[in-house]
C-alpha cells in the first residue's frame, strides 16, 4: 500500500529493548546497521549478536552515513539530540523517526529542523518485562499500534516511508496530530502509572502498620502494582513533557473516584451500580475488540 | 501439627469456583460430600463430574447430617444463612467455615450462633480469571495465604480443626481479628478495585470524545483494568461490608495521589521522585518476597 522499505544505512541511536529490536526487525530490509549508544558493553553485546553491523558512541560518526535514522531513547534525551545536535549531522533526505513516549515536544522540536531532513514522530505501543538491548525480539512490535504524528518537517514521501517502515515492523500505523496522542497515552498509561505508583504508597504505608498487608497480597494487587516498578528515568521524561494532559485526566479521574467514595459512604447501591456497571462492561467490550484483532 | 483433617461427611454450601474447588481439595479427606446451590444445573454439572455425591437446593437437608459445613456463597448470602437460618439446622459440634471476602459482619452473626455450633471465619486469597463450578480446580487454595478469623463460637478444637483443613488444601493459615483482615485486604483489594473501575469510567469518557484511546489502550492499561470487569454482586457485597475500612484507605490513596499530582504541576523532580522511587522499591521488594516462596 505504501511500497517495500528499504535502507542503504540505518542507524539507530539508543540500543535498549526497543531500539535493539527495531535494528532486529529491520534487518531484512537493510544494507548496513549501525547503532549509536553511550555505554560500549551495550555496544558490543550489539555487535557480538549481531543487531547492528557497526558500534559507535558518536552521534555524528554514527548518523551521517545513514539514510534512516530511529530515535530510540528517552523522551527528554530525543529532545535534546533533535534541538541542539542532529540537525547539522544528517544528510538531506535523510528520514528521522523517533520513537519516544510523548510527541508534542518532540515534533515540535523536529518541526525546527533543516528543511531537506525529513522528520516524522513515532511511538510503537509495545513494550516487554524485561529491557536492555539482551531483550531484543525481532517481534516486539508485530501486531502493535505504531503511531505515527507529521511534523513541519514531514514531506509526503517521508509519511509514505515512515508508513513502509512501519509495515516492515508488522505493526499497525495510526496516523494522528502529536496532541491527542499525548491525550490518548495520558488516559491509557500516565494516568495508569500514577494511579500505581499511588496505590503501592498507600499500601506501604499500611504495611508499615500491619505486615499482614504484604502477606495477603495477591493476584489483584500484582496487577494494580506492576507499572509503579516502571524506569523511573523514562517515566519523569514522560510526565514532565506531558504534565497538561497528565493533570487533565487526574482531575477526570478524581471527579470519578469522589462519586464511587459519596455513593460508598451513603451506601446508595443503586447509582454505585450505575457507575460501577459501565465500567466492568467497557473493560469487557475492550477485551473482546483486542481478543478480535488478528 | 494440627492433626490430619478429617470429617465424615462434609457440606459446601455455594458450588462456584470457590465451593467446587473445596470440594475437589478436600475429596481425600471426607467420607461423603453433599453440595447445596440453588442452581439445579449446578448441582447437576457437580454430580455428573463426581465433585458432590448428593445436591440438594434445600439448606436444611443439605447440612443437618453434616460435621463440617463451608459456606461458599457471596459475603451477604452467608451473612442472611448465618444470622437467620442455619443454626437450627446444625447439629451440635459441627464445624462451620465460611470463606467470604470480609470478615467483621460474617464473624459478628457466626457470633450469635446457638452454642455448641463451632464458628470460625475464613478468607483464601485466591481465585482465578473465569468462574462457575465448571471452573472448579483442587489446585485452587495450594500455596496461596487462607486467612482464619475466630469468633465468640470459635472453641480451641475447632481452632486446630479449621488450621488442618487449610493444611489438608495446600494453603498457608494466618490467624488474625476480622477487623485487621478488612483493613488489609481493603487496602490490596477493594481499594484497588475502585481505582480500576474509577480508572476504565475516566477512559471511557475520554474514548467517547477520541477513539483512538481504545485502539492505542496496551498492556498496562490491560493489567489496570481486569479488577474493574470484577463480578458486580460480590463487590457490592465485599464494599457494603466493609464501608469504613475502603472509605479510610480511599482517604489515604486520594493524599497520595494529590501530592503527586503536586509535585507533577509544580514540575518538582525531586520530591516527585522521592514519592515515584520508594513506590517502586517496594513494589520490587514485594514480587521478590513472592518469589521466594515456596
Amino acid at each position: 500500500m505504501s511500497g517495500g522499505f528499504s535502507a542503504k544505512h540505518l542507524a539507530v541511536v539508543g540500543l535498549g529493548l526497543m531500539g535493539g529490536s527495531l535494528a532486529l526487525a529491520l534487518r531484512p530490509y537493510v544494507e548496513t546497521i549501525t547503532g549509536v549508544d553511550r555505554s560500549q558493553e551495550t555496544l558490543e553485546y550489539a555487535l557480538a549478536h549481531k543487531i547492528v553491523d557497526h558500534g559507535t558512541n558518536d552521534l555524528k560518526a554514527g548518523v551521517e552515513q545513514a539514510d534512516v535514522v530511529l530515535l530510540a531513547a528517552p523522551v527528554r534525551t530525543i529532545i535534546s539530540i533533535v534541538h541542539d545536535r542532529i540537525g547539522a549531522y544528517l544528510r538531506s533526505n535523510t528520514l528521522l523517526v523517533d520513537i519516544g513516549s510523548t510527541k508534542t515536544d518532540i515534533c515540535n522540536a523536529m518541526g525546527r529542523l533543516p528543511i531537506g531532513v525529513q522528520a516524522i514522530g513515532g511511538h510503537p505501543m509495545t513494550g516487554k518485562e524485561s529491557s536492555g538491548v539482551e531483550s531484543s525480539d525481532a517481534a516486539l512490535y508485530k501486531g502493535r499500534p505504531f503511531v505515527l504524528c507529521a511534523t513541519r518537517r514531514t514531506t509526503p514521501a517521508a509519511r509514505l516511508r515512515a508508513l513502509s517502515l512501519v509495515e516492515a515492523l508488522g505493526a499497525v500505523p495510526y496516523e494522528m496530530e502529536a496532541a491527542r496522542h499525548d491525550r490518548a497515552v495520558a488516559a491509557i498509561s500516565h494516568l495508569p502509572y500514577l494511579l500505581s505508583a499511588a496505590l503501592v504508597a498507600t499500601v506501604a504505608q499500611e504495611g508499615r502498620e500491619d505486615d499482614a498487608v504484604w502477606n495477603l497480597a495477591a493476584g489483584g494487587f500484582r496487577d494494580m502494582s506492576r507499572l509503579a516498578a516502571s524506569d523511573l528515568n523514562m517515566m519523569r521524561d514522560i510526565l514532565t513533557t506531558n504534565t497538561t494532559a497528565v493533570a487533565t485526566l487526574l482531575a477526570h479521574f478524581r471527579m470519578q473516584l469522589a462519586m464511587l467514595e459519596a455513593m460508598l459512604i451513603s451506601k446508595d447501591e443503586e447509582h454505585l451500580t450505575e457507575l460501577l456497571l459501565p465500567a466492568r462492561e467497557a473493560r469487557l467490550t475492550w477485551v473482546k475488540h483486542l481478543e478480535r484483532k488478528p
